[in-house]
């Protein structure tokens, strides 16, 4: 996954795109990237590894003069660590210089890929991204909106974009809207990002969900919309930013995401009582659901896991040490909470299940006399061709196991599922969603899959 | 502030005071070192700037050798950020290699060091540690116990130390107890650190706190108990620790911090009810007397204010930006929670007030119709010079202004601090504690104040 | 400048290109790179700023893998500082992953450029040896011979190029042969570098010059010879290569640098014979120079200025000093030698002069009685549109001040330059040679001059 | 080695010792370190890993206030890598801040190490320098002057030193005066350093060679004589500083080293003349001594060798290429001149003989007919306990073979040393000198080693 982030008609728009990128770090921290069109039309552009506070100094800045930018925060591996494969992309082609930022995944890339290529596209780096590029560079259309518009009507899969062409910008999502993309105000300027937070910390207010299949314009302070892209039966924005990946104080789509977690605990608590004398969450990721679950139940909340604030990406890991070493530096147990009791733990989602069976251990060290664990999403059992970085198959506990057999793994005296009508039913104002990791159904053609090319984890960098 | 940890008896002994210093990191994040003692009773050190997972790496832990260490994580920049003034101090001196780490602060350092200077003691670092470590090396006693006690015997003020001289390590608490210091044993080996998470994360169990003035003294594998240290007319644990400053999965003198907290957030209730829509922590440190207001008004618990996880030190402060950025790259308010309500904000105590002031206007912002300002300890009005590295008396809220006065500062409806006699009731079953900070009372006698000498906040290192 | 290498058929390629880049360090220092071809014919690529040493550690060549390798070190800033626009450059084309290495400038890449951007092309780079990537990548040719040989044919300018298609290795020199391009053999192996130094540290053997319009081939071991690049009327290696920019233990061409050197200082001191008692040299540029002309004039050899090992790009330039600390940090004057003496001092040549004003005040003050300046070139004149990166013509001082005047502006007491004449003369048997930079005759059109785009410095990176 | 300068009276004296260090930086790269003295009598200091260019920027320097400086270049990595090794040392004692730099060994460190640690002194670093701080503070003289005097006359062995003690500076050279130490003057201040060339880059007048003994006061801008200190039957300066160490553009007492080395060259070539066609040095540590030979011989000196100027710390060896790498990625031979010839190759001495066995295989390989190996001074036999750090006795060639057996190992046609009785007279007027590591001949007592303490390499910090 990645953030990405747009800022137009507003003075230092860099310094602007770089307070955007900090809010959504949680969506990608690998790397990060802003580049910046001055009054001239040129581009500017900076890359660097690793979170952006780390990649971005008060000189690096000032050097990404104007008042258009793009940002771009990038989470995957995949595609090769170099910093060639990070966004945003910036070219020049024969209507300016051109720069782009990709939130999704294409799943018709690795076919677009091989027409290009052999047309003589020159590929540089092996993200999905690229192709979008090269469609804009070669379009024969008379105009830069017709260009775009051309080049986005062949992609399929995962796409919210935000590009610039000399000093427009363009966003738009992809026709099934599968990652959001929100737009507010700053001033006369305009402001978009993945997530409400990075407005907020912005300081831009409205909150305006661009559709999916929309696609804007922005010019001379001007915003038109440009013809919409089709393809899509129904709209099918990702239910999984809802269960885990978004922050929760974000609202996507017009729903706020701890309400939706909320919602989620609550039809957890119906569907999986336990006669338990307290729940807590594995914090933070499931500290909604886990309130939402006490309000429902009346079992009191407990705070039964604490996090360690300063969990870093160079932990040594000592030889002497048990094999839970991983989830220990990260949570403790409180043991006044737990000791002889009887808890109903909450987690958002379960994947591998290796962090949590590190976890119940460490809970079952500190004295619980039962454990409950409750899930507040169904099994994972598919993989993500649209952008998430899920685990293969293979390692997906969902996709082999039985319930009864992932509680015996895990050691807990029950286990339960949010049901897949009940996630559905919790946020079933706002719907319909892509669940296609819970249930196998994706609603995008899965194009590169068909003809052989390698798709979903190989090319997820955005 | 600091955080101690020592380890004998255990191989790879740097390894296991590395995890420590890792749990004990919220301790002091401006330096850790390691030293440790090899069979040969020859001492090796390793400091560095920063977290202590940027300070060592597998290289630099495989290049400490043996299975005895102290480690000491570094808060304040008082005394010179060189990395001389960090601890553990090392030295050679007649009876081998002696090697000493302290948390606390002592109260005749400054005439102390005079004395021994005159005597052609040659000083290398600002920080009061190292008088210790000369009244060591300068005593005329026969043997290292007594010259350990007749150093430590001459201190006042706060002092939790561990000390290896040669192959053998002491551990001794201040006559009142100031700073905490735990007990636990890892196979045949001993275990000691500021607070007990430190000892969960090594895989220690046991938990002896120990007591005021108490010297233990560990060789070849056995513990014996020194004659105590003298001076205090009762113990004074620092409240502070379980009002703020300790880690809420510890136990420190037997009691849990969780637990602290939580009955200062019912007594809040008690004392200061309001008639609000909910009640919400400033996130983490709050969330035990947040949940304990919740429990004893039965006002439902929300997550009104998201934490920020990437918060970093280089954070760059752009210039269009409003003064309240600090506090808003930290948190951000849910809108969801907040607007039109009446809310009741918990925080655990309240030093300057700027970061309260700038979380309050988050919230006005987000639509509250009614804040309801809560503070689970009294207000602070006195400087620490004990350890605690508070702001001056000139920066400290509570000693300019009445409550009414900084309730209008804060711009909050209503504003209620716990009572002094609240909070030791919430904790009378452990008292008495220090509240020199609350109450301005301090047991210890205040030595270097009083002959001119600076104290407090200057030497305020460990 | 750059310096260009690569590796054929030698297992562990990286390794042996990170030895020739380090043997070429002198042609460039601003970063260098190393691309590989694996056995699956992938193409792997390091790039990093500063010198080869600094980027390259034995983990970054353990991560290039395979038999094939590029390397270039790169000299200019101009172009743009970003790691984008070093070298190699890598992409992905229809006939596989091609790498690309050039040392030179071309003279028609804006033209070329421009017409490859109006049929679609994107660039990512400002460097001119882009050009030559979309060329071979457009090429309709049937195989990667023909891609490479129509791509070459169209470039006029300096380009000693070396490139991988899949895991063929092409190596080639323009018609006018401005740059130097060597082969050597290591057991079945072929090693290619700019100059021969790099063979004798690689531990290559035999000196091939390949000839001017030269293009050869490897491909599974064997070496072939394609179809020769025409348009050139005759030959024009780069005398200034000779003059300065090559190691003297190197051949270029078949001449030996020290060899050249000591020739252009004989027929100095023929042409401009002075009364001193000792000469010496400016140290090392120009110490054949200086022992060429002790040995035709028969006056003693002196070492005068002793030049410091660790100048390094980091320097403070303190306040207080003079304005010729940037020569005093790197040069010394040996007082003994220059008290009360009639002293000859030999250079190599001289563009703006400012290093000279600084040395001779330097001896000056070390008590010289005459100063005797002898340049071992003719003065410069004119700029350099072959890649070597002079200063501009303004900033040229043979461009702006007669003999005369130059020696005024030196306070030397007489000053001689080598003829032109005289230096083609001293290499005759090796020539015709390039003096464009001496004589303002340009022997490869200056195509982009001509239609108005920026050639010459702006783009003279490689 | 170390090399070591003092600033006194000079605004910005730390951008003035920098200047001093960067000139000095041949005697000691390991680490570096400079100490300044406010106007209010409080020291300042930075130290730092690496080249001084390295360690120190702008911002590094703007910290260091006041007109009175001490720096200090660190050599050699015994006594511990850590920074607490390096120097200056400063401390705080009763008489105020005191600071030290050192260059040279003790003989007696260890003795009086163990009377100090007996009476209670704190050992913070393992280098002997410490001693001489601990004697000072100790000292129960009545003034500071008596103090430092009363230190320095406890002390045998090498020392040239340079102490602040608040605002006033003392210089002084052991009696035997084993290493150099220079005063000159800018504007009303004054500069100490340890060879002249580091008075040239300050831009300092005067060489003026403290003599062995004595020891000199500048306080308040007056320079003052203190009483000499005694102890030795004749004055012994370091005969190596002349034959190696020393920069050759420098005067130590009063000699040119450049002149001395080509008396040496000169002597060698009368004693061991040889049929040849050419002699040339290795660069540059014999080019004078080559030039020497050269002149009173009457052979052609030529550029047989060139140096790498891009030797770097971390270069990478790799596994493939011979055993002579180190050599080749310094030296290249230059094929043009030794082909076919018969050569001699100067060298300025033979300590261990594995860089001159790598440079004789690749003179070899470049085809010479006959190799005369001549080194300008004798065969080196034993360890120095003064401070030049020499490989340990088993180590040394000269002390385990024969002459003749050494021409046999290093595989040369003939091979001759300059002889002691020669090397003398080649400097007798300037004499007499230290040759202990040619002779075995000791000046200062060997105080440590005659009774058992370690002495020699391990603790030949300075």
């Amino acid at each position: 996954m990645c953030g990405i982030v747009a800022i137009s008609g507003i003075d230092r728009a860099a310094e602007h795109a770089y307070l955007g990128l900090y809010a959504l770090q949680h969506r990608g921290q690998e790397a990060a990237g802003i580049s910046t069109v001055a009054a001239d039309g040129q581009a500017h552009l900076h890359k660097a590894h690793g979170l952006v506070v780390e990649g971005f100094r008060d000189e690096t800045l000032r050097q990404l003069p104007g008042d258009l930018a793009l940002g771009h925060s990038r989470y995957s591996t995949a595609g090769g660590a170099g910093l060639v494969n990070t966004q945003p992309i910036v070219v020049r082609y024969h209507a300016g210089d051109l720069a782009l930022v990709h939130n999704g995944n294409l799943t018709n890339a690795g076919t677009l890929r091989d027409e290009l290529v052999r047309a003589g596209a020159l590929f540089q780096t092996t993200v999905d991204t690229e192709v979008i590029v090269h469609l804009i560079a070669r379009s024969r259309a008379g105009s830069a909106d017709e260009q775009v518009l051309e080049a986005l009507g062949q992609l399929t899969g995962a796409f919210s974009v935000l590009i610039t062409v000399g000093r427009t910008l363009y966003a738009a999502r992809d026709p099934w809207g599968f990652r959001p993309l929100i737009m507010g105000r700053k001033k006369n300027g305009y402001v978009f990002a993945s997530e409400s937070c990075a407005l907020d910390l912005i300081g831009a207010h409205g909150r305006y969900s661009i559709a999916p299949g929309e696609v804007l314009k922005i010019e001379d302070g001007r915003l038109e919309r440009l013809p919409a892209l089709r393809g899509a039966e129904h709209a099918a924005p990702c239910i999984f930013e809802l269960v885990y990946f978004a922050r929760p104080d974000s609202r996507l789509w017009d729903v706020a995401v701890d309400r939706a977690r909320r919602a989620f605990g609550r039809q957890l608590a119906r569907e999986h009582p336990a006669p338990a004398d307290c729940v807590f969450s594995v914090p933070d990721s499931s500290n909604s659901a886990a309130l939402g679950y006490s309000e429902e139940s009346g079992i009191p909340l407990e705070l039964g896991l604490i996090r360690n604030h300063y969990v870093g990406r160079t932990f040594i890991h000592p030889t002497q040490h048990g094999r839970d070493l991983g989830v220990r530096i990260k949570y403790n147990a409180v043991r006044e909470v737990i000791q002889g009791q009887s808890v109903i733990v909450t987690d958002d989602s379960l994947a591998r299940g290796t962090t949590s069976a590190g976890l119940i251990s460490l809970i079952r060290e500190a004295g619980a006399r039962e454990i409950h664990f409750r899930v507040a999403s169904p099994p994972v059992t598919h993989p993500c061709y649209y952008g998430i970085d899920m685990p293969t198959k293979e390692e997906l506990i969902g996709a082999r196991l039985s319930v009864e057999q992932i509680r015996r793994h895990l050691k807990v005296d029950t286990l339960g599922y949010l049901s897949l009508a009940g996630m559905h039913a919790a946020v079933a104002e706002h719907g319909p969603f892509c669940d296609a990791c819970f249930s196998g159904h994706y609603p995008s053609p899965l194009v590169d899959l068909k003809y052989g090319h390698l798709a979903g984890r190989d090319r997820a960098d955005s």
